[in-house]
């Protein structure tokens, strides 16, 4: 007995001649000995429509407080339906084209989380009664998003969190694999709008997947590769667009040791919301550099590449750091405040930049990676203004506007152009 | 420590203002030691909305079989989210007035019922966790209309089983009393419509409003007053427009024994919605009566008045019956199939005809009310087509040109016209 969990997102089931096309594709993964489990999100439109709801009666969305009493726990009660109204539809679906079909709401099977209400992380989830169902031949219709606590209270995981459910589920039935169905066929060498000769990668390991995801390529939900990596479950990203039974490969994410020839790059990523903050002639005396940073996680700055140098007067140094540009100008604010306390002496915000990387597993048995991409880069004339690299990947930060003359520069460089 | 169920319609919650003005309303009925729970429907136009996309998805509503399988589960699957959806919004509303509230959903409490879907009856509420909560003064907000069964899948009791949901749930809370909030401020010795001096009744018996309920005055639900009545369960009727705190005293539906002044008759109620089927020269020998009623049950008529007279012609008879105009085609056609053989020698259908009916406790014990009846009708020249009474209620039907006259003539009659 084999066990299989597909994922339809809310595009997918956006209406219901979608959601009786994604019981067509279901039903062309039936075999036997194969159990199947399908979790869906809310049709697309719903989830807003009832959060504004909840808004109009009283809860401002999430992490509301009036009197001392928490709102996102109703806030829950309301926004868990439209994931419901879809297990039923597809249930129905399937048994019209004449496939057996139930759904299981999360009580039902339990599938448990914490309290933490609106974005509550999974605990639990107990397969037993659901995987007897599906081994009968029963296909099991899940809502993604959500689950219950112990006290039996409805909760949501957060916006994306479908996938993450579904890659519990998958791992709670022990699974070959979690299929995530979306608008796209795959995960490709780096995005396609920039690179005509972008190909789709075959397979890509769960540590270059979460590179990927945290660099912009959404594909995924971070949340949901961190949690396939750690309970080691197959992932495969493929098309809900193509029609059900035709070719639809997709993209495996698996571990390193399932991919027999690694590649030194499997892609090039970018993101241009970034923006680089210097601090200029700052003091160079212990714990300086903690008390900048203390500062900005404290303001709830996410920062990313951090390169300290030496200032030209003696005792003083330079920071450079990047933080989503939308986050600059509190990431300034918050630094204002202390500038004085720290002896900074310049403050200086660059908003116009992109940070480029190239991300591969290879990359860690293979020397020179590195000088590749700086000789492409500069090849091409372009500046680099800091670098930041970790085991697999390889970030610079670029003036902006040569962001999609870096990403193809790269590409070709690497040898990921197709044929 | 008491209790008290109170319980909001479609309308009372359409939209998030008017769910905002039933929180200020369930508001000014706390009172210490007083416990509240709250029953509500889903927001007008949900339920139709829920039961259109079923349709699409390859449910046909009710009812529906394919290649064997039900599709009910699913589609109480889908429409029971909108009273869900009803029980967060209004636990925020309440919230956000600064009153505790929490939702219930029916297997958090649980609400159990059979398992007959989409028409499912309630078999047992389990009171002790939201009977402990409402008693710390947390308001319970309880979605109507619904349940699950023994085997924890979801159920609706089928349209308008909200008031019935609430008078379930009363009775296992041993609530003090149920009130029904509705568009109407209570019961009416008749419609308000057609007597403008028509009296709101203080009280009314179970049995009294059984009769009402039949016969189109569709105040509350008959199975929701059958189960109040046999759970001894004191359902208050009111209005659900009137300021919060306002006075607003309804009327209470309560056992005859709670009733001090009985009337001998406390409302003239009306059915325009009848047809008058008559058998001439039916063949007299036992069985044929039964034979006709059969055919008639097997087609799904419902019969009300039956009347049986001799007919001219020794060894016949003549037998009248009315129905709901709706079904009287379908009962003419059914008789054509065995009029051979039954010997009928004609059957006659009149659809212009309305059923006047008084009711009152009171007649019980009263002699000479059914002359008062018959010489108020006769002084305005209405002619009598046929009679049908019971303990509390005398039923005509007349041409149903005189529907308005009839009506008048007998509520004043009876001495009920207001002041």
């Amino acid at each position: 007995m084999s066990r299989l969990v597909m994922k339809f997102g809310g595009t997918s089931v956006g209406d219901v001649e979608r959601i009786a096309r994604v019981a067509r594709i279901v039903a062309s993964e039936r075999k036997p000995g194969r159990g199947l489990a399908v979790v869906v999100s809310a049709m697309a439109g719903e989830t807003n429509r009832l959060v504004a709801l909840t808004q109009g009666a009283g809860g401002e969305g999430t992490e509301t407080a009036l009197g001392g009493q928490d709102f996102d726990d109703e806030y829950d009660v309301v926004v868990s339906t439209g994931e419901q109204v879809t297990t039923g539809l597809l249930a129905l679906a399937l048994r019209r084209i004449g496939v057996p079909a139930r759904s299981w709401q999360n009580w039902q099977i339990p599938f448990r989380t914490d309290g933490a209400h609106s974005k509550a992380r999974i605990a639990d989830v107990i397969e037993e009664r659901i995987g007897a169902s599906m081994d009968e031949g029963v296909i099991a219709v899940v809502p993604g998003f959500q689950g219950v606590t112990d006290n039996d209270r409805i909760t949501t995981l957060g916006r994306g969190g479908s996938d993450t459910s579904a890659v519990a589920l998958a791992a709670a039935l022990k699974a070959e694999r979690c299929d995530i169905y979306t608008d796209v066929d795959g995960v490709y060498t780096t995005d396609p709008r920039i690179v005509q000769k972008a190909q789709r990668l075959e397979k890509i390991s769960y540590e270059e997947m979460l590179e990927m995801a945290s660099l912009g390529a959404k594909v995924l939900q971070t949340r949901s590769v961190e949690l396939a990596f750690a309970q080691r479950v197959p992932v495969r990203v493929l098309s809900s667009f193509v029609e059900p039974g035709a070719p639809n490969p997709g993209t495996i994410v698996c571990g390193e040791d399932e991919i027999v020839e690694k590649q030194v790059v499997s892609g090039v990523a970018y993101s241009r919301d970034e923006a680089k903050i210097t601090l200029l002639g700052v003091e160079d005396h212990p714990g300086i550099a903690a008390e900048i940073f203390e500062r900005l996680a404290d303001a709830g700055i996410n920062v990313d590449m951090i390169v300290q140098s030496e200032a030209r007067q003696p005792g003083r140094q330079n920071i450079l750091f990047t933080c989503p540009d939308r986050e600059a100008q509190r990431a300034v604010a918050s630094l204002e405040e202390v500038r004085a306390r720290l002896g900074v002496e310049e403050i200086h915000v660059r908003r116009d930049v992109a940070k480029v990387s190239v991300i591969g597993i290879g990359m860690k048995s293979q020397a020179g990676v590195a000088r590749t991409m700086f000789s492409a880069l500069a090849q091409k004339g372009i500046n680099i203004e800091a670098i930041a690299t970790s085991e697999i990947k390889i970030s610079v930060l670029i003036d902006a506007a040569y962001t999609e003359l870096a990403v193809r520069a790269l590409h070709t460089a690497y040898g990921l152009d197709g044929a």
